[in-house]
């Protein structure tokens, strides 16, 4: 009866997210219905509006953890809105409802969801986001991935394919 | 695409339900199903559990804001569980998400759900629960409903039949 | 160095107090730096306000756990004010920070506050403030005092004279 | 009467903090209580120890807000302990309580903390830190600092010397 698979968080910019993060939102919300797993995210615009879209392309479930007050605010692909009304603080409930992280582009927000899941953690995939180092080297932790697609396939083999997700 | 209904959340007691208080709640669930409503709850047992049966038994959406970390902890009938690890701070984020609130039973943490929808304006109706005073004098603000089915029936009265919900 | 003595929440309504309510406030907060412990509320005006006044009139450390997000939402005896951003969410971090809880008068938040303190097992003491009933029957968990002073004694006893915080 | 000057959040590993980060840490925290300031941090050990050890050299002002929900949970050099019980969400708290954010070192924790002050416009200043990229060009944002006073100063200078921090 409820959705079996894993939940992937797809994180990144809202209102000021490039084209390319687009498409590769897209193609990455679709991989995520595709691959049976449901897409929790932000529910705001931008990246979090075209993953739920891709998702929902393909039938897929998409929960969307709004900053504010009012469930109106969600964009119109997410099935299940809830409003927080935390701010950000709603970022650490994104990744703690995640078995696993894509972040495609980004900005400060989903810098502090890269953190905290990687904290937490969780298998993170990107695409054109954060590069970190300390010292001048870079640290593991965030693994690329060249497109939308590639990233979620990545983050589902890390979970074993679904079979054994973290909590579900 | 997304449900249209407006959210009722069911709260009650977990594990010292009383056996009046589950069969109120599974009744209380099938008629949010009914209603085209979306039941939101804390996601554990008794009437958590029971209100969920009764939704699913009428292929309702149920979802459960859970207190710990693990999704593993909601109960079978919960389809979206999102665990919130804030512990009973999460019951201010069922309010948050509701429309309007049914309480059947309950303990303090139920009470504390009451408290707080009528603070922030929305319609509760109990069914067996808190009666609450000020020198003497009861206070309105629980309307009184004689069984689960009724209580969730006047519920969506005073949401217009869920035609104007508050935030939907 | 730091403060050795419980922390007493000291909860109550805003805009809408009785000046009973203020006198009873000012007392309570009075008699809670005089014991040695630290008074933490909510922040705001009214009941809130009237108990830090009283605390900072006997050289006592006042905590405000703020809804909104601006420090200048403060009464000004608010000696460390967090603006937390979360809402009435933060009625539970009030709980949460505290080791008895003391209302006086109160509306929909305040009982709130006095159902999550039942919750987590804290001393709760009440001055003019919420009457509780399940089924007609009265239900314990508020302990009635005559005025603010007395509130805090009564706490200050169900902690051992504070010789036995819960968590300090 | 209450602290009048703005409050620091430092932020930087606990239990593997490297010598380094402890010494820069503790010199951090006897800066801002020498400034007049308030130090606000996650209350724990490691370079939140050693920042708090150094502010209450100066007489400082300590705030530490903790992740679990114990009180004792708190070292021994915060004044005033705030058992959160909302897990890694408190880091939100910290920023949002902060009018500008110093990092020692830090792992991912950290990183989550810089992310979500320049998020909400904070000034971040850093010591043996993150460096962050897109695109393989580094990202403005953390301004570095060669030690724990420095960085302090540096924080106070971009607050106008304290003269007209953002919410106090």
């Amino acid at each position: 009866m409820a959705p079996q698979g894993p939940w992937i968080a797809l994180v990144g910019p809202g209102s000021d997210a490039a084209q390319s993060d687009l498409a590769h939102a897209e193609d990455a919300g679709a991989a995520v219905a595709e691959a049976g797993a449901v897409l929790v995210c932000g529910g705001l615009g931008g990246v979090m509006e075209a993953a739920c879209r891709g998702a929902r392309s393909r039938g897929g479930l998409t929960v969307g953890l709004l900053p504010g007050s009012y469930r109106a605010d969600a964009n119109g692909w997410v099935v299940v809105a809830l409003p927080t009304g935390l701010g950000e603080a709603r970022n650490a409930l994104i990744v703690r409802c995640a078995d696993a992280l894509v972040a495609v582009g980004g900005g400060w927000g989903t810098l502090s969801e890269i953190a905290l899941a990687l904290r937490a953690g969780l298998p993170v995939v990107g695409v054109d986001t954060w590069q970190l180092a300390r010292d001048g080297i870079a640290v593991d932790g965030v693994v690329g991935a060249a497109d939308g697609r590639a990233a979620v396939e990545e983050a589902m083999r890390r979970l074993g394919h679904g079979a054994q997700p973290r909590v579900s």
